[in-house]
């Protein structure tokens, strides 16, 4: 059992979990939390760190089988997580390497593509938020500027409710080229802009999609902007100039599931 | 000038900041930053408290003089704003004293009632959110249960940016008493539930409506949701089990919001 917070391994959990350059160099993330950790892949996960408690209970015990586990004293726990409430598991998992490409190859009686795009978005919290509405609205992949939040933060993880294990996603070194390689896979870019044009609801989102939304403060860049096909706004009454980014998002993208569901 | 952290109305405006109680007895809330505070009423603001740098403006000048104000050094206003970037201009507010009487009325030639009842909401954040994208949306008011966060919280105020003071709200001591009111004005009662019967987008919101949104971790209370007409359900793609309650809330109310677009 390690139950010294300066233990090597211990470290190496902190700087993961504080730094998304070392992330980045291990390609690993941090799993926290009973519910998400039960959804991994014991090939993709490197090493898990449970606490006594949690690995004296039979069904637990029977979980970790086909891991690679180690159990930690309770403050060493709460040292890896940075949380009050760590729930005694917490997981080493390889970082999802999706490509565009393979975001845009369609499956077979899967769904059109329905991609959202963004810009710039700083907020964790929106992130996160984004990635867990979206995959209840249905959508088939996040397209993130290189300058995006990092969706491996472990704020963004746990808010995603493991909706990042599920829904595929990908940060473009070129957002740019990126927009124009989806305009070649025949989507259908919808910019998502307070001068746009067309009220979101009289597009049509049942066809290959995506839409693209910008940095919280100063919206889409002009140049991702004038890539789309079309700007469209959300009406808006009373002296709101703007939404919050994830609820813009959302209103978008569950708009498009309600097309789709409807035929 | 107002130098001195340890003055009494910078502790006033301190307790003011950090005690909702302090608040509710007070009567009185605090709008930071110059766009919310120019759309304060001198009527409804107690006092005013600006940075030499704001005070020496000459547009920031003429503004102030409908209002009681002072002027106070840069470290206290840091110290009553309690953010890293107070823009030096920072006003304590009556609190709005709306009822749900007023909030029922029509006014001629508005819209029909669209009301957010909200129940035991924690996350100031989402409140916040709400508020906004609910005056984006058109909603006529907002109704919450006593224990919902306090809207008067600085964090709230500050993320509704400005709809705080435009879209009435109330908190209800007795919720489930507030509900039977808004069906007797001929409001029709719309739950989000996760195992709601209908699909939220084949309901009809033009007529007069209440949707009624749950805590963020337990969804509405039997009693609530028994009180609604309806039960909705936002369906879900994936493994989504639910949405978050600020999601969830926008996803409804833009959709009324089209309908009665549409007409």
């Amino acid at each position: 059992m390690i139950a010294s917070t300066s233990n090597k391994q211990v470290k190496y959990v902190m700087n993961l979990r504080d730094k998304a350059k070392v992330r980045r160099e291990e390609g690993l993330f941090i799993a926290e939390g009973l519910r998400m950790c039960r959804e991994l892949n014991p090939k993709e996960t490197r090493q898990v760190y449970v606490t006594e408690a949690f690995a004296g209970d039979e069904q637990n015990r029977r979980w970790l089988q086909g891991f690679s586990w180690e159990t930690v004293s309770d403050s060493v726990m709460e040292h890896m997580a940075g949380t009050k409430t760590p729930q005694g598991v917490l997981a080493l998992v390889r970082q999802k390497n999706w490509t565009l490409d393979s975001i845009l190859r369609e499956k077979p009686g899967g769904p059109a593509a329905c991609l959202m795009v963004l810009e710039t978005i700083q907020d964790p919290g929106n992130l996160g938020t984004i990635l867990r509405a979206g995959e209840g609205a249905g959508i088939t992949g996040v397209v993130m500027s290189r300058d995006t939040a990092d969706l491996y933060n472990p704020k963004v993880i746990r808010s995603t409710m493991g909706s990042c294990l599920r829904v595929p996603f990908v940060y473009a070194d070129d957002l740019f080229a990126a927009l124009e390689q989806m305009k070649r896979a025949g989507l259908r870019l919808f910019a998502a802009h307070l001068q746009g044009s067309v009220p979101y609801d009289e597009e049509d989102y049942r066809g290959k999609t995506a839409f693209l939304i910008g940095n919280e403060a100063n919206g889409l860049s002009e140049q991702a902007a004038s890539l789309a096909h079309c700007r469209i706004r959300i009406p808006m009454a009373g002296q709101v100039e703007s939404l919050n980014a994830a609820v813009a998002a959302s209103v978008l993208m569950f708009e498009a599931a309600r097309q789709r569901r409807r035929g």
